[in-house]
């Protein structure tokens, strides 16, 4: 089965819809990029459309990666601003800006769980959001009705945004995980993964995971995201494990939509527990 | 081969004094524990022993479990006297106090990385210090030139003092690690630790790891602690495994002096960048 990420997104952008729609005020996000704003178009007008769809207040700002301290500046006026509820700066920074910027973020204006203090709840598990894509993936399994208690997880790589973000809510889940990284000798890959009841990839590898890797009636998700030859792919050759898998994720089509629809959850929920919302 | 911790905690105190030796001020370390001060009292001894050893302020504080506000308030005193460099909470907390009393120590005052923002700039790659006991862990490698680049370890426990920072910092050496937490079933994790070149358990449950679960020359990391007929103990069943791994950190006598030793480290560190040795 491959999983239909755009249907599981529109029922959460539904329900996010339905409970704010009575609110007097709405939420407000602020996305900011640094750098060539080409490589992040394509996400912040998919952002700026699902604000929109939503009722959703949008602005986007793009700076110069050249000068940090007037980056930083920028930055800081924007997550004061009383008009902004949520800020997003998009990942992965340029070389030239340093992620100690991040922490200009204000962990109540932090959908995406940015700043130190954001990812210190977090991992001392006290945060009132999780973060999108992670969120994103173990609500497939919710919808599926895929329990991970006793399941044994291959997850390939432990970046910033995904993986790290993974490990605990998997365990939380009952999960017994295995984190695969770029050091991880091939053959032990393998044979994790094929001991694995759930693989879960996120690296921005195309074709990394092979139909050799893959046990037969396992739950494959593919967090990846890459350009090969001009098209979208994600970390899993589809085509090849399609036929011994019970249910993938696509991309494009999978764990994406979905991450967009539980950032805009958090941004509203960051929005009613914020003091302004209680006023 | 039973590796010797005190031998490598004296190595560490010994640099430690060495270059503090020159300071004209020296760190102070206070520990504060809630509840019935039994419980911590011998945690609390080694570390006056060790900081008067090292000619480092110490101060202890009890306080009672039973009104949490005034607990903060004590707290957040002891935290802002200039004089205290850094502050210890003794971990686990009692039931009555929450964990988000944590969040009152300053990172610069965080030697054990409790508050969010140190647990965060740690899991967000520019925290100035590692957890005690997780870098005390990364000691007996270095200290017995163990590479783990391309290894596989098996992680026993993802508790919020070992495990969880442990996942990082070993995947940062090149480690490929699976982690086996409560919900793993007993034959996963038979299966997983019998497969891993090193295993490292952090539980606090007595004979968790036999004979029958480790690989011949496999190393072997006993971070556990409990208390077995009145004996203080680790996870490890050390007389079954002595003969089949190549080296083992024993209990007590392990890790747990070595973390003492990477405490004041800590405790040295922040002090040294701290603004007041600038001054």
């Amino acid at each position: 089965m491959i999983f239909d990420g755009k249907q599981l997104a529109n029922k959460i952008l539904d329900s996010i819809k339905k409970e704010t729609n009575s609110w007097p005020q709405k939420p407000n996000l602020a996305v900011i990029s640094f750098g060539d704003e080409k490589n992040n178009s394509s996400y912040i007008v998919q952002k700026r459309k699902t604000a929109e769809s939503l009722g959703f207040g949008f602005n986007d700002y793009n700076y110069s990666k050249d000068d940090f301290s007037k980056a930083r500046e920028y930055l800081n006026k924007i997550v004061k601003m009383e008009s902004v509820s949520a800020v997003v700066v998009q990942m992965p920074l340029p070389a030239e800006i340093n992620n100690s910027i991040l922490n200009v973020i204000l962990p109540e204006k932090d959908p995406d769980l940015l700043c130190d203090r954001s990812v210190g709840a977090f991992f001392n598990g006290h945060s009132l959001i999780n973060p999108p894509t992670a969120e994103a993936i173990l609500d497939v399994f919710k919808e599926e009705n895929i329990s991970l208690l006793g399941k044994k997880v291959a997850l390939f790589g432990y970046g910033r945004l995904v993986g790290r973000f993974l490990v605990p809510m998997l365990i939380k889940e009952g999960a017994t995980v295995a984190v695969i990284d770029k050091d991880t000798p091939k053959e032990d890959a393998k044979h994790i993964s094929l001991c694995s009841d759930i693989i879960i990839s996120a690296v921005g590898e195309a074709n990394l995971i092979k139909s050799d890797m893959v046990k037969d009636g396992s739950v494959v998700i593919d967090a990846g995201f890459s350009i090969l030859d001009g098209n979208i792919v994600g970390d899993v050759d589809l085509e090849s494990v399609k036929d011994k898998i019970s249910l993938i994720t696509p991309v494009p089509g999978g764990v994406g939509p979905i991450t967009v629809a539980r950032l805009f959850s958090n941004v509203a929920k960051l929005f009613k527990y914020s003091t302004k919302f209680k006023n």
